[in-house]
């Protein structure tokens, strides 16, 4: 059988077991969960030998993705006790969202419903298969998962203890699924019909070549190009900690900054106490013309830097003449991630969270702050910046739809249309 | 300048207004619809002289369309009173859906904000310009409006009117804009980076060619095949009454019922009943060959009936030989729109509520209750079968999104990880 065609039976089972898992207790669910955990410890050794043989051919990676693929004994705890976190987080299905008589015995019920079909595509840390199949698995969603190819032994491990606690607890193991190649991924893109999210967890080329390569919602973010503007009233303290934070805390992630804009009333007494502290830090700074002048031996920013995610620790320096210039700046070269003001003004603060359109906007706190855990979601499944569906950082309910429940006792429209219709009663009951 | 620029140029103002309606207050937005439901009353007499030439032109459209398309004195009234009744709506704006304090002084707040920039391309109704525009500046978004070429002349004046609405609100005028030929449409499909959601509000070929002709979001249903499932147990008036609701009550929107499925077990008992009652009403069946042999001269379906919209007063009979059997029919052939059990058995209506995905799930009720009036929106922007974001009848929020706004006093990531991490409090707050 041609690849291809595996794939398209591949998302077909895996949209079978959906229907059944859509169906299921939050207890079994919940079942499944808590045997998978208890499998990844039993045969811990099998997959710290697999994961061994995977690093073994993965010498030549860097060195920092080669830690993230790495399992040891504790990494190994850490992916039991993560699952059974998953398991204790309270059902997501079947909330009642909306509870409305509409007339007498005809009951509109709105409540949540997994998506269906999920694939995530993911690099080097095995660790996430677990993470992701499990919230699948919590959520009734199925799910394809594609990870790193490095570390291909070690996932087909840890998704084959999801698939059997799938099956201790009687649950379609077609729920857990794991695919190989990039040739499965460009077969899977073209399955719209059997596939309702992807969601891309990796470079920024990765999110973009799978927005440009499908037409099934794609839930992700290409591009963190997050902002801190350093306003006329900001605090010489706060604003060089905040700035200190969000570029320095974790260069590499989508939510730290790349760019200071600082206020020209606020740049001589401020930039060179930022600029003292972030180069004392090893940060690279490329300025404006105007920073330049007021920092000289600050390298010169050129139009680039300012769509630019360094992920690294170099930081643009622009100075700006007005709020609305710096709002002005972050629409045209922000990526709509998250984007923070440092002021003692108030109204200042209060302009800025209305007015500036991302998904995350702060006020004299750091932008690294963007993140499912640290805004007490219990797990991450993401950070969009789309504006539809979800935004921001997204919890397991990034995995659900809803669906309307009518239930009526012969109803019929005919009723309730033309002259001596009956009216509507409307009346919202208590979910 | 090439109409393409051109159609650019039109995106990138609505989005400049955009940015400044997704901070005005729900009083401004509010004046602007009062305005120009006085304006539309004020130049009545010339938006009747433009739809009395619109309607001149297009003696040859079908005679519903034509019906449509004109607008009398009653009509204008009802455009008036219409873009009251979205004035009175609720403020969809700033509504807080989570409130969170992270630590002391560092609180997170959820609130709804404008989606951006809407593109809606509607057929035929005028009346529609001045709903979904009004509706755009109740939610602080910017529309591009597409209207039927057939009624350019009165949807002409009436975005005439919204906009004059806006000036005299102190509000960007910029926020309600008519495009004109199919070919505006083709250029405003390509401008993903500008445009955040299209509504294809027309046939299912409309809906077809905008779906595949574009990256954009697109809210909207290309197909509506409903079905209704007689169940073994199935009252019997009720059967009759809600299957003749579903098809008969207005058959050419998509809501309708298009295939009748029943219960091998009650099909000798109440076949019969059911299509007695649609033949009176002139409803041609088309059966499969167990409904054939039971009601011979009943004409025989084709497979492609089973995926088939008539919208038209023909109905699809399938014999069917359990509830299992039903659902898988119905996901096999369904479009996910709505779908209804006729039963007096409850294990099996909520079997039925459970299993079946698709927007509507309806238990003795006609499938014809789907619409956001019935379900009490107050207005609707459409019905989505797409699961993200949406799903079934959609009110204003389905022209919202969110963001996150975090207060802090200086706080930094730094202190919440490594060791001597701070904990975080993660206390719910009342909205």
């Amino acid at each position: 059988m041609e690849r291809k065609e595996f794939i398209a039976n591949t998302a077909k089972s895996a949209r079978a077991a959906s229907r059944v898992m859509a169906a299921t207790s939050g207890e079994k669910r919940n079942q499944a969960i808590l045997a998978a955990a208890r499998i990844v410890e039993a045969r811990g050794q099998e997959i710290l030998a697999a994961n061994a043989q995977d690093c073994a051919g993965a010498q030549d990676l860097p060195q920092a993705t080669f830690q993230r693929l790495k399992v040891n004994e504790t990494k190994l705890q850490e992916i039991a006790r993560g699952l059974e976190a998953v398991a204790a987080l309270p059902d997501p299905l079947g909330k009642v969202k909306l509870r409305r008589l509409l007339d007498e015995g005809l009951e509109l019920t709105q409540i949540t419903c997994p998506l269906g079909v999920l694939a995530v595509i993911f690099e080097s840390r095995p660790d996430a298969a677990t993470q992701i199949g499990s919230l699948a698995i919590k959520s009734g969603n199925a799910v394809l998962l594609k990870g790193g190819r490095e570390a291909q032994g070690t996932n087909a491990i840890l998704v084959d203890a999801l698939r059997a606690g799938l099956l201790e607890a009687g649950l379609p193991v077609d729920t857990v699924q794991l695919l190989e190649g990039r040739e499965d991924v460009d077969a899977l893109l073209a399955l719209d019909d059997l596939v309702d999210l992807v969601i891309p967890r990796g470079s920024s080329e990765l999110v973009r070549y799978i927005q440009s390569h499908t037409k099934i919602p794609v839930m992700g973010h290409a591009e963190g190009i997050c902002h801190v503007f350093v306003d006329i009233a900001a605090d010489a303290t706060k604003a060089v900690q905040i700035v200190h934070d969000s570029k320095l805390q974790y260069p590499a992630v989508c939510n730290a900054a790349e760019t200071l804009l600082i206020h020209a009333g606020a740049a001589p007494r401020l930039l060179p106490l930022i600029a003292e502290d972030l180069r004392q830090a090893g940060t690279e700074l490329r300025g404006c013309p105007r920073s330049v002048a007021l920092l000289p031996g600050m390298k010169a920013a050129t139009d680039a830097d300012w769509d630019t995610e360094y992920g690294d620790t170099i930081l643009s320096v622009k100075i700006v003449d007005s709020l609305d210039e710096a709002i002005a700046h972050i629409h045209a070269h922000g990526s709509g991630h998250t984007e923070s003001i440092v002021t003692e003004d108030i109204a200042a603060a209060d302009r800025f969270l209305a007015q500036v359109d991302a998904a995350g906007v702060y006020h004299n706190a750091s932008t690294r702050f963007a993140d499912g855990y640290r805004y007490g979601f219990g797990s991450e499944v993401g950070v969009s910046t789309g504006k539809l569906h979800a935004r921001g950082p997204v919890g397991l309910e990034g995995l659900l739809s809803s669906k309307y429940l009518l239930r009526g006792q012969g109803h019929r429209v005919a009723d309730y249309a033309g002259k001596n219709a009956k009216p509507f009663l409307h009346k919202d009951l208590k979910p």
